[in-house]
């Protein structure tokens, strides 16, 4: 029997879809890449993934496992027609959490925002916070290990998973569904898994570590004359403080103005436009600190010392969400104003500065007049380094394989990364290939190699494929 | 020429020790295991390591590397003789802090009290604490992914490693020493080398994740009638004061009891003892947090509750050494006692308390009359179990073994681990083939195979060698 007919008969009407009705699945949320597949297989256990791995192991079928498709770096799709997608989202059981270790089990098709809202009133949080909460899975999170804008505080997804249990290439399950944050047994396979982006095994399910649920949050907005003046108020505040630093977000005027223009119900806090913004969040689990003084504090003092032009601070729900969607929509806000090139870098915070002063030289020097908008996460050195073409232009003329090459080749100079958060993907082979040495790029292949040697998971995803990699950007 | 006589050249007089002048890093810190080497290498640059590792390759010779040697499980000593130890103990470097970034580069032999005191002022500290401080390095503090008291909070040494060089089993040096959280270009190779016990590579440099220094801190011992109401406590503890919790310590009145005869400086704080104790720690970067509040009024909360005793609040240096000693003396005052048996259990924390009553069942039947003696990380749920034999008896009756294995496989059942903090070694390795899955163990030596294809390094460490693995206990 043929691949196709066996997976259909094993999984049934609801667990296989064949083309052309795997569209779906089959783009990824850019757009940008994903070839047919022979099918999209939606298991419904751990059973069914085994014995999908099998068969398609057996016949020598590439697999691409799914979550909710929101990656940015193509990892979630086909780079060749004819291999399987398995999409974990029918496996998406969130159990009850465990309140006395500050635990939950749940399946890998479980979805961000679900847990997020099981765990109200618990009194305990998952503090993975990003834009796409609402669609991202919890298997797409661990093998991407998404950070997002608590991590500073909380730490990367690697840093919530403390069981795991994997589907290994051969349909062989490894039951590592422990947990507890204590396990030095062995290799941290745990931490391997967190990041692999689907060339290891499919994650079926975790054991993720929770956080008491604040009681108390202040959110605040300023603006300020230059970036150096944002990262020395960020320095202030994790030193001051840093017991309830959740977030400091940053972004830019020019990211302001398209956010702005495209999505009118966005409200500017401020009297007068300034060059950069903050948007500050402290929270606390005991209602006995005195959290708006202590921010308070720390925002007079940059006043004073004139890193801050205006000032705005909201304890309410709602005035909340509203200086958190200034920050959250600013990557709507630049999809919606056209063609856009993403690079997702990091830095130490202390640097952040100067490579945003050099990496604004490079761009200049490889398209005059492209415009630039730095947003993302200045206590961890994150920043999501985005293009949009020259004013009136509709291209970056070519040069996209440059400005991504540049810019991370001075990240990579300054003890950063260019794929901070979003994974090598299939778009940034090439550039690891071409900026990481070459004793670290032949380790990564030596691990994908030893755990799945037949290079049958995600080809082409993370290490090269066998094939040559050309860039795809 | 020789092995010996190529590396004597190589690395002088300082750089290389022969037998019989190898004994003070031939044997463990327990004395319980080191077979002579064919010498001791010294080097004192990522350089010679680089010689060191090529010659010991090319010759086939096992190379052990070795930090402070204060490992609990053997794997920092030779398993056979004629293998060379490499100690860093020359490549000692601490470079300043980065204060804009809260980071710091070290080489692999400085020792973490010097880091410590190396930070005093500056602002910041590296959250790692353990009693062998004085001695334990860096190098071998990220190969065991140490946890220690504030691992609760700050994490393991893995949570605090961004960056690392690492010489390979050829001598080729991975260079990743990198500067930030978010990297994710690729498997997270940083995360894998911690805990790697020396199986996979020579740690040479690290950048280190630094925390503000508190400006407060609060200590408070309590008595507790039983270990139920010490969990029932750390949970509020966890719950109210979770922000600022940095340890809460238990340990029980057998362990008291032998501490305080052997080490007489030792004050008890209270007038009457009792079953349990806890140690608890909290602390704050910012001065504006009514800590000593926050904390009376959990504890207050629970005397009402009966689940405390008695309770002494600490909050000058002096008086916070005091009781920080009553637990910390706990293995030293068991050493002086005899002889012991040490387990490195954990558990998830809200499980803690029907592991100790079921471990107690197991110890009884396979021993009547054996101490208990249960002391550790009541937060993570990491308790080292560790027996003296029954009153007047010298000895477990042969029983090592059974102990281990039967206590492993409760933690196991339960999800948690039989090596929390303390690795495998050489003296867990067959633990570790009995009570993980064979997928697990499988993983882990086709990782080994991988990354060190000759199985050069450290040879019988973490995974079993090639030759057979006899219980060692």
């Amino acid at each position: 029997m043929a691949l196709a007919d066996e997976l259909s008969c094993l999984l049934g009407r609801r667990g296989w879809r064949s083309p052309p009705n795997c569209q779906p699945w089959q783009r990824d949320w850019l757009n940008q890449s994903g070839e047919e597949p022979l099918g999209v297989a939606m298991p419904a256990s751990t059973a069914e993934v085994t014995q999908i791995l099998k068969l398609c192991h057996q016949a020598q079928v590439p697999v691409v496992p799914q979550g909710g498709n929101t990656s940015l770096a193509g990892g979630s799709v086909l780079g060749e027609s004819g291999g399987v997608i398995v999409s974990l989202s029918r496996m998406n059981r969130i159990s009850s959490p465990d309140v006395e270790s500050g635990t939950i089990e749940v399946e890998a098709g479980a979805v961000l925002a679900n847990i997020h809202s099981g765990l109200e009133g618990s009194g305990f949080m998952l503090p993975m916070r990003l834009g796409s909460e609402g669609s991202a899975q919890v298997g797409g999170l661990i093998s991407t290990n998404a950070g997002g804008s608590h991590a500073f505080r909380y730490g990367m997804m690697q840093d919530l998973v403390l069981g795991l249990e994997v589907v290994l290439a051969d349909g062989q399950i490894w039951n590592g569904m422990r947990n507890v944050q204590k396990d030095n047994a062995g290799y941290q396979l745990r931490k391997l898994f967190c990041g692999s982006e689907g060339t290891l095994g499919v994650i079926t399910k975790a054991n993720l570590k929770l956080h008491p649920e604040p009681v108390q949050h202040v959110t605040a907005c300023v603006s300020l004359p230059d970036f150096n003046s944002a990262s020395r108020l960020a320095t202030s505040l994790r030193r001051e403080a840093g017991d309830f630093l959740t977030a400091v977000e940053f972004f830019s005027d020019f990211g302001l103005e398209m956010a702005l223009a495209h999505i009118p119900t966005l409200r500017f806090p401020f009297s007068e436009r300034a060059p950069h913004y903050l948007l500050i969040e402290v929270s606390s689990s005991s209602a006995k600190v005195p959290l708006e003084d202590i921010l308070n504090d720390v925002i007079e003092r940059a006043f004073d010392a004139n890193l801050i032009l205006d000032g705005v601070i909201a304890t309410s729900l709602s005035k909340r969400a509203e200086l958190w969607r200034l920050r959250e929509e600013q990557p709507e806000g630049q999809r919606l104003a056209g063609p856009q090139l993403k690079h997702d870098i990091s830095v130490s915070p202390g640097r952040l500065a100067v490579f945003l002063l050099e990496a604004e030289k490079i761009c200049m020097s490889i398209l005059p007049g492209v415009r630039i908008n730095p947003f993302g996460h200045i206590a961890d050195g994150n920043v999501h380094y985005n293009l949009s073409p020259p004013l009136g232009q509709q291209s970056f003329a070519g040069q996209e394989a440059e400005f991504a090459s540049q810019l991370g080749e001075l990240a990579s100079e300054m003890g950063g990364s260019f794929a901070a958060e979003h994974g090598l993907g299939r778009t940034k082979v090439w550039l690891a290939d071409r900026l990481r040495n070459p004793v670290e790029r032949r380790l990564m292949t030596n691990l994908k190699s030893a755990i799945d040697s037949t290079r049958n998971l995600n080809p082409g995803t993370l290490t090269a494929s066998l094939k040559l990699v050309r860039p795809v950007i």
